[in-house]
């Protein structure tokens, strides 16, 4: 009879995962060893925790499924902590399987014995420890269980050596993703109602409701009551281009976000929060949801959100209601030295048919939505919790879900540095990754909310924390040193030459666009 | 009256802390904003929490004295934890702060929202979020006497926006540090007795012990009494070198640890713990101390342990005993291909007076004690927790702490990984750090796990998850991408003349030392 971490291996095969992001230690040497006793398992490596669980969380994005994690006790969770708390706030399912000593040798205090189970709390509400090989294939379904939702979240299963290596176990069958309830008629019909009494209303739309499906339903219900359609801030994936209809994000600015919310009267939540502000400012309000405004909520993220939307369309009668789709229409092509709106206008002039768009590129980002609107059909996926260094392990985790898709990851410099390790997975696996570093050499939010104090204007010691053109980063060589082919672009030319070049040839490729500077020198 | 962030640093500030290693985010900009109004505190820009957190383990193992971090939020701390836990365990002191919302924020659940205190926990046993700026100065002045202990540790201060941002705090001092308690002479005199009941006794010396004080008195106890003389394997500062004693640091595999400590009757702590396996493994104990073996303690981690080695001194009547010091060695220069072992020959050759070891080279160190033993006196700093990515942070730490010293990074390819960002801020502030990066293309130490395993030989699938040789990493790319002067060497002498120039020029330099591959590809 197998091992624990074999069974673990063939229980998590069963239930269809059958891709692992790992960075392993000692703890999970048995799990390595196990892997060639389970072909069908693939583990992809990666040299940086926070790699790890991006990819997880980008994988499941695009896969609609769970990808294992496998990580090094306390410390390793720690490093792919703020990646997991991006898959939460994505609502998607991750199984994070954390080695730990084994279960008699805690006691004795060695080095690396940490409280695991406190770390995992933060990002995911299913911890479990397994106490034996023998528990070990029922607790890892039942993680699977709890991971799959609805909604996905990531669920932690802590593995101790012991568990791993005693023999005797035997794969256990997980249980399948429950459906999503329906929503009730009668609350559909009250969402209904509020849509015929005031045109002053908009559908928030997030989560799985910002796939086809629940657009083009939003769509209809917009067509025919007059309502406005906004996402949220935070898309996990965003299907648009020619042939959608045209969602508009809320805007991270408050003030902004506040004008395009301004005069409703209804606001309703599709699998979205009441909207707030990313962060407080003195003497504003947190809410974004406008005085005298009332919120409903048509779906939670645990319902069924299409379903619902469709119960809308019928309940008002909107089946045949023409939906706004946008129509095909690409940017011309920039010319002369770059500035982030010339990188984000080539973008749009290039973007092929499929791409799946990693976003964060934060404030270089600005006019990318504007650029790609019309662009052919593409998903795009953005930093859900705000937890800095998601953008390139989403890419690595996306081009391992869609292998015959184009995957553009377009970063912040800054942003990048977090987890530029994600680099060297893409070369080992020979990912259709194409990098873009948008290298204004600095924090330009950071810049942004400098400039918003009221106090007296900050000093150079402040700017100088924002200023990251003292030494200059290189990313071509830093690139290079990860394995990846990399170039640099000083001219909107440049960059689409080195763009299409990324994207025609196999595996992954790294432009560094370089922009004016952001942050003002002391 | 100035505001909650202001305050703040005054309150560090006039309590010697002078030091901030930081990552900020917009909940900390108010911080950012006030650093041109306090002067005297120096802010050292990290483009990756773990760099910041691993740095103040580095500066305060060197000045005995914390620096403080900045964190941004759960997500920032979290990527921070692996190394706090490393100066967890070093009980070395270290004020965390850590930006949170605004106080009445984190009622909307904002994306970034999460249970910092939760995360915290894992490290700190003094965790507190400020309620008020009328409070901040009070809480850091209690947050920096937790820290500091005896002994010292990771105390975190979880600081609201709006505690930054409200006017009218007025710094506050902190409370100095409690004199360590003597321990009694009762118990010195039952440890003197037993010493003299038994030559088959060792001191297991850790912590503060591993000092020159330590050691001297340590020393005169075993030429007394014929006790050995061990260190715990995780050393957060060991001083050693000609006319110092010898201490034997005890090995990582057990087998090997147990050989050292075989035979014994007696083993006794100071600031040390009974010493256990790192890793536990099928059938073997995790504890090593030897069956028969009775455990003693002479002086706990929060007592006056130098005094305490004096004490039991005077009972000893040792005074007079001349303590085993070493003798001025050093090994000659290797030559040819380079090996682990002669990187660790030209090491040994070339070392400096006063040089600060930062030692997370793992199995490329092995050859390095022995080549050290003789050479001019310096400090050696290695992994306390276990957790990965500790070198490179703990080298810009110290060279901050101690400008005039020479400091040599000894990092595994591997290892440097983690936390590679830390090389740009050795090049921003032009850290006088010499970096050897050992790059054997593989976790070496895996391998060695991989082999020890009962099993059938692991397959090529287990194998590939130990190699990064596929694609090869290119460490003077990395370094040049992130500012810092590299270079590659293939041979001893090249090493040698690398290491020669990085240690004369000032500021950063990296040499690649390329070495046999370890991991056999499939």
């Amino acid at each position: 009879m197998p091992n624990g971490a074999q069974a673990l291996i063939e229980t998590l095969v069963a239930a269809g995962i059958d891709t692992c992001f790992t960075n392993p230690g000692t703890s999970e040497i048995h799990f390595v060893a196990a892997l060639d006793s389970v072909p069908e398992m693939r583990a992809v490596l990666t040299v940086f925790e926070g790699v790890a669980a991006g990819a997880a969380d980008g994988y499941a994005r695009m896969a609609g499924t769970p990808a294992a994690t496998l990580l090094h006790l306390g410390p390793g969770l720690g490093y792919g902590l703020a990646n997991f708390h991006n898959a939460r706030r994505a609502k998607v399912p991750v199984v994070s399987i954390v080695g730990d000593h084994a279960t008699y040798h805690a006691g004795y205090d060695p080095p690396l014995q940490s409280d695991i189970e406190t770390i995992a709390r933060n990002v995911s509400s299913w911890v479990r420890t397994s106490r034996s090989a023998g528990e070990l294939p029922g607790d890892a379904a039942e993680a699977i269980a709890a991971a799959s939702g609805p909604p996905g979240q990531v669920a932690t299963l802590i593995v101790p050596a012991d568990v791993s290596w005693q023999e005797g176990a035997e794969a256990a069958t997980a249980r399948l993703p429950a459906a999503a309830p329906p929503v009730s008629p009668a609350a559909v019909e009250a969402i209904a109602k509020a849509l015929r009494d005031s045109a002053r209303t908009a559908l928030l739309l997030g989560g799985v409701a910002l796939r086809e499906p629940g657009l083009l339903a939003a769509a209809r219900v917009a067509a025919a009551t007059g309502a406005k359609l906004f996402a949220e801030r935070s898309t996990p994936r965003l299907e648009r281009g020619a042939g959608l209809p045209a969602v508009e994000r809320l805007a991270y600015w408050p003030e902004l976000a506040a004008k395009q919310l301004g005069g409703l009267e209804q606001l309703i939540l599709v699998d979205a929060q009441p909207p707030v502000a990313w962060f407080a400012y003195p003497g504003a309000q947190s809410s974004l949801v406008p005085d005298g405004c009332s919120v409903h909520e048509l779906a939670p993220p645990a319902g069924d959100v299409p379903g619902s939307l469709e119960a809308l369309v019928s309940a008002l009668d909107a089946g045949d209601a023409q939906p706004t789709l946008r129509t095909a229409s690409v940017p011309g092509r920039p010319e002369g030295p770059l500035t982030a709106e010339k990188a984000c206008q080539a973008i749009g002039a290039i973007l092929p048919e499929g791409a799946i768009i990693s976003d964060e590129a934060i404030t270089s980002a600005a006019a990318l939505p504007a650029n790609t609107a019309g662009a052919p059909r593409h998903d795009w996926l953005t930093l859900t919790g705000g937890a800095i260094g998601q953008g390139l392990p989403v890419a690595v985790g996306a081009a391992v879900a869609c292998p015959d898709r184009p995957v553009l990851a377009l970063q912040a410099d800054g942003s990048a540095l977090y987890t530029i390790q994600s680099l060297w997975t893409m070369a080992r696996e020979q990912l259709d990754v194409t990098v873009v570093i948008f290298n204004n050499r600095g924090y330009a939010i950071l810049d942004a909310e400098l400039a918003r104090l009221d106090e007296p204007v900050a000093g150079e010691r402040a700017r100088a924390l924002l200023d990251l053109g003292d030494p200059d980063l290189d990313f071509v060589k830093l690139g290079g040193g990860l394995g990846v082919p990399s170039r640099r672009a000083e001219t909107a030319e440049e960059l689409m030459r080195s763009l299409q070049q990324g994207l025609a040839e196999p595996g992954p490729h790294l432009v560094e666009a370089v922009l004016p500077a952001v942050v003002s020198k002391a």
